[in-house]
């Protein structure tokens, strides 16, 4: 029954892809302008199906961080739909020809940027997502499949239709945008076992979605928003100035994946700087978890005990690891063994160690006297973010619109044989 | 035990690779001239190996075209060696910094090319393959694990013995080539797990083993090397100039993933066409499996009865599909439903029909009045050939040096803080 359903799910959206590929950039603004315009006329009976979230939400006892997460009011979905100008405005990163060369036998052959196809995403209790990745997804020229959590089916559903409505008002198949609107967990797993029709999967949520996508997809995925950062301060660092880039790296908000895990300090500062870094993170309500140096550093202040599981552990929370390392390959090797590969910063005056430390930090991003926080597609000016990969293949840190993109190889011959 | 194994050359491989990931382009040179001279000097340990494996090949009853791909005298060894100096001459794709750009706090951020750190490769009996993968990997950075084919396990020992002791010479770890020399297959399926060491998975084999990787792995995986190869004869085509190309793709080598496979055929010029290209194809020897049609065009020949399924095969033979199709677009959904996504071509001298075909088919490589044949690494002008990729995602067709590396974000600030 739900191997038929996503059988069919998957050749309806393959299907459309084909319609997708070859569109024009203006006929693709046009689409999308439509689906905002739509979305906007339609915003009492969106809002009012997210009432229908909320009030479940509520009953059901989800906690305040959750139910807010979920919301779409009216100034919310008004966001969600100004966002929709902002991919309008961004360059169409289809149809353009590259390493274009002449080969030998007089073969003119080149590589153009297509779109991958199919996508599938698969994503928490956040109904502006699924605007956000069906718009991303057409104006790359794809078919997308959508997947979200069952908290928000009935937003879902009503964003869903006004999208799928809108596609088929410019003579474009509505099943360009499909959501899979049962919350039955086998249509996950199913989902990621599409290969035939599903080119590229991503999942947006935690390390056990993740994982299960890691081992139960036959379809390549794309890993990430899973974020242990670490910023080491070097004995060369500006210590009066590190403090802020801290505080904002731990502080501005701590339930994503660009936020600061661990903070590694070499030991000739340690004596010096923790007690004010303690200070300073204790008045915001950091909470520490520090190595048995660190707790002798900071007999005055409040310490838990940090092992190899807390190092491991993304807080996500006002929750802060410190470590004091023997030098800057202390504070490699600690990154090395710990990090999930997404963000990781040091704070230094001193070329040598900053050129070290970005040399064999091989994270998604590595900064130098920067805060981790800068890890994200607006920041990195990249117009839009359909995720943050932490895995090297395809894409890897901030995924914008090249990200949904592939490429074909073009070769133009004379009725040429090879020789 | 096996796990046990696995784990430890997971991790020798992850703490080799951050000993090459910074070597300079001229490190490596002598790296991989030190591998092609040790391998030399040893080639008579490295032949005697083999002929091992030739031995117990002919033994165990093997066919001759197996015995001869495996094995590996003294001309095929220095052609192996000689191969090393290509790699030596290519452009180095290391280290080399893109997309700079100055963000509006001040930030400088750009991407630089990395290697990928751990590559997996999994083949079959080809004692060339050990070589040439190793030094692909080596020249961009990246630490290898290999696992060949059960039959050339002699010959890859003695190979692998010798570059290991050639990389220890230049001062560098060893396990930076790791051979996994115990025939088990529970190791191959191990290997394919190890996502905690190994950053992606090269399978160069048959179809079995593309879908053993693509349903056991948790490490990202490049499926490709299967080519179900389409070639359309438009009514616009120079049928005088098709027939050539056409033979080339089909007899120059039949046992090759770039073969052709089905040729279509425009019904305006099926009547005219079919018999001269089918005595062509039967002077070269090459069966042929027909639809309906064809079958009562060419009722002077002996041609089987083609269905979904032999038009669904690789026939890596000489024997080719033919069916006749009612205009191009009927071409264009028979590759869409056959292909492989490998290679397709178009004959013909109408700019119309050449562009349509050109932007709706999407596979690797598409052309225009050439053979499949030239789906190759070698052809393309990348210098090396990892393996001829045939998903969208990170690499597409041949894949290059560039297909071993990724990127990482650097972002140089002046202890910058998110605002």
């Amino acid at each position: 029954m739900n191997e038929q359903y996503l059988q069919i799910l998957g050749q309806q959206a393959k299907q459309a892809s084909f319609a997708l590929a070859n569109l024009s950039a203006p006929q693709k603004a046009t689409l999308l302008s439509t689906i905002a315009a739509q979305l906007t006329a339609a915003a009492d009976e969106i809002v009012a199906a997210n009432q229908q979230d909320v009030e479940a939400a509520k009953a059901a006892g989800l906690n305040q961080a959750m139910i807010d997460r979920l919301l779409l009011d009216k100034t919310r979905l008004a966001g969600v739909i100004a966002d929709i100008d902002n991919v309008i405005a961004l360059a169409d990163p289809i149809g353009r020809e590259f390493d274009s060369r002449l080969l030998d036998n007089g073969m003119r052959l080149c590589r153009r940027s297509v779109p991958l196809g199919v996508i599938g995403v698969i994503y928490e209790a956040r109904p502006n997502v699924t605007v956000d990745i069906a718009v991303l997804a057409l104006k790359t020229g794809n078919a997308v499949i959508l997947r979200g959590g069952k908290e928000t089916l009935n937003s879902n559903r009503a964003l869903a239709k006004v999208i799928r409505a809108a596609v088929a008002s410019c003579g474009l198949p509505e099943d360009a945008v499909q959501l899979i609107d049962n919350p039955d967990r086998a249509l996950v797993t199913g989902l990621l076992k599409l290969d035939q029709y599903v080119d590229m999967i991503v999942p947006r949520g935690g390390d056990k979605l993740q994982r299960l996508c890691a081992e139960q997809a036959t379809i390549p995925v794309i890993l990430g928003g899973i974020g242990i950062c670490h910023l080491y301060v070097d004995k060369a660092a500006d210590l009066a100035r590190s403090t802020d880039v801290i505080i904002n790296a731990k502080v501005q908000r701590p339930t994503v994946c660009n936020a600061l895990d661990t903070v590694l300090v070499h030991e000739q500062v340690a004596a010096q700087y923790l007690p004010l870094l303690a200070q300073a993170l204790s008045d915001k309500g950091v909470k520490l978890v520090g190595c048995e140096i660190t707790r002798g550093l900071l007999s005055g202040f409040d310490v838990a005990v940090a092992d190899d599981t807390s190092f491991a552990t993304e807080w996500l929370s006002l929750t802060i690891g410190i470590k004091v390392v023997g030098d800057i390959d202390h504070a490699i090797d600690h990154i090395r063994q710990f990090s999930s590969g997404h963000s990781e910063a040091i704070l230094t005056d001193d070329i040598a160690a900053a050129t070290h430390f970005m040399n064999e930090v091989n994270s998604a991003a590595v900064y130098l006297n920067a805060s981790t926080r800068f890890t994200d597609g607006g920041q990195f000016g990249l117009g839009a973010e359909v995720a943050v990969s932490t895995q090297k293949l395809h894409a890897r840190g901030p995924m914008g619109l090249e990200a949904l993109t592939t490429y074909k190889w073009l070769g133009v011959g004379d009725y040429t044989a090879r020789s």
